[in-house]
């Protein structure tokens, strides 16, 4: 195991610790901004780090196609090319390629697909994808190729998925190798499928990783659905690493997935939000287009320690949300990003003063208010 | 007068020195950054102060449309509503509306026109344009309503178009009044025409301003028709005023500017080029989708003081660039500032030390080096 993991306190399933890497201290549960094409889209990289960010995550997928992986090595790797200097995870880039559809073709030996930007022809296997994440862009934790089965789909289409991914799994352990300074983690698939998902855990376990993702949620089976997953996966993965939660997800998911041992998340939700007018709270997604806000002379969220959140009025915000401009998705992104970390923070805080239970009943009601107002 | 204006020291016709003001000195020569929509695009408020802008212009036809000006002045005025606490400018609207063309009417008391937001109907008279300006949204500097005259112009268009201004210019004066802590320039006009020029200034100084500008410029007259003008227009404005040329331009406009004794200027250039994946540089815009800089690991401009120009690589930039990501137009327009910012600080530098002459021909070397390398 390369990286240690150390809880320092439990709350029923959820815990708090801290993930050990040579660039730095990951506190978790931990929210991954999304950098998709080497940049948390429309913040500065101090900005992700001074919201509270300690751990970023890449795209493989993207980050082949432009501006290359062969390139970015020659470039000094990802930290050094986007100015970023803690860890980075990245993903595989197999979620991406799947959501290619017509656009990709699957082999026992990878998958081959075409670029959304060129229409140029390129292949993905369990040894490049752990090239390009490990040894060209030089993640600090890389994740195994997988195929994220579709939703829905029969059991017999489940395990005929995830026996591929742990296959693929197989083969990216040994591309891998033993390294000391990177980790590597596997996926567990398994769709909604309660022994599919068991074995496929155990089997991952038998391989050994250097922690466990639970993939394939998020694709639209629903939040309830998505706890149930949860609720009989996390027993089964190795207690003592990391439980990484691919894609997740709302603020509300975010306490549920904790509540249930999740320690690692990430989720396009909070910047991609910003840059459409919506700035996130415990009462869920506030509109600032809204012709209510034309003349609220108070800021978002006085209580987050982020410029964004405190020193401007949301009456700014609604102007600059109206006008298009720029600032508009600069400051939400900010805030949402900001409020991201501080909702984990205050989880953190919960779990280790033994009150998460209550934290999360009080979020629950809350959020519940917030789409009752909504609907 | 209602603000101190010391000139510092001179060299030619160039002078430099300080305009001072209740919210800050505003150091001259001087760039203003502009914020048309109550923000310098793509930048947070805090770069462009520390950039080093002492002042920025906010744009009247912009903001009485959206959000109104008088729901800025219901939120605290323009300066609390977009954080910024250092002096704004404000153009009169003139130039804006007079680039609606053919959604405009103009007559005697003032010009009726149509919104381009939503087509609303609305009217700007030279009362308006300074209740707009001064009581509404707070501007520390006023400028007259005008007309813009159209280029190329005859003689007779041209003189009537002045005495309109003129007149306006009275109505400005008399709607503004006297105010200790607010100013208002009054704007020459008379298009290339020698005679008109000066007698515009002329009849500009004996209704009296705070400060003066040259405007109908930069309409396609070409940079060296611009020089004749200021040539002849700039000596016949009081020398003890602010000389400000509206809407000017690239750099080297700003150094021949300042060559013929102008003291403030504004203008998109830096932070439209900035959307548009252009650098400045003593050498002309950098264009960074240029191949030619996909492994460049070089910043822009490193004796710069300012993240943007100084830590992030052209490789970084290009890609940024070509993946149409937000973080380009971000650090672009935040380096084309602060470039333009930089500028102006050796201009004031070179005039203190009596080498503005020289400063000049070595800019207008490196400049004209430029062209030929991109023709």
């Amino acid at each position: 195991m390369s990286f240690d993991f150390e809880i320092q306190a439990r709350d029923g399933a959820a815990r708090t610790g801290v993930l050990k890497t040579p660039r730095g201290d990951i506190r978790t549960p931990a929210f991954m901004p999304v950098g998709t094409a080497a940049t948390v889209k429309a913040l500065y990289p101090e900005q992700v780090r001074a919201a509270g960010a300690d751990i970023i995550l890449g795209n493989t997928y993207h980050l082949m196609l432009r501006p290359g992986a062969e390139r970015v090595k020659r470039l000094g790797g990802l930290h050094d090319f986007m100015r970023w200097d803690k860890p980075i995870l990245t993903d595989s880039g197999g979620f991406q390629v799947w959501s290619l559809a017509g656009l990709r073709k699957l082999t026992e030996e990878g998958v081959e697909f075409q670029s959304h930007i060129d229409g140029s022809k390129h292949q993905l296997t369990p040894e490049r994808a752990i090239e390009i994440q490990a040894d060209l862009l030089g993640a600090d934790i890389s994740m195994q190729l997988d195929e994220c089965t579709n939703f829905p789909c029969t059991e017999e289409e489940a395990r005929t998925s995830m026996e591929l991914s742990l296959r693929w799994g197989q083969r990216c352990k040994d591309a891998f190798g033993a390294r000391d300074a990177q980790a590597l983690f596997g996926i567990v698939q398994g769709s909604v499928y309660e022994h599919l998902r068991r074995e496929s855990a155990q089997r991952l376990t038998e391989i050994g990783f250097d922690g466990y993702a639970v993939g394939g949620l998020a694709v639209g089976e629903g939040r309830e659905a998505m706890c149930e997953v949860l609720d009989f996966t996390v027993p089964t993965l190795p207690d003592d690493r990391p439980h990484y939660l691919m894609g997740v997800g709302k603020p509300i998911d975010l306490v549920e997935a904790v509540a249930r041992g999740i320690d690692m998340f990430d989720c396009v939700m909070p910047t991609r939000s910003g840059r459409h007018g919506q700035a996130w709270s415990d009462y869920g997604p506030v509109n600032l287009k809204r012709a209510e806000f034309a003349e609220d002379n108070t800021p978002l969220a006085p209580e987050i320690d982020c410029p964004a959140s405190r020193d401007y009025s949301k009456a700014y915000l609604h102007h600059l949300t109206r006008a298009g401009e720029y600032l508009s998705a600069m400051l939400l992104s900010w805030h949402n990003i900001a409020y991201y970390q501080h909702l984990m923070q205050r989880m953190r805080a919960a779990i280790r003063s033994g009150e998460f239970d209550s934290f999360a009943s009080e979020f629950r009601v809350r959020w519940a208010e917030g789409e009752a107002r909504r609907s």
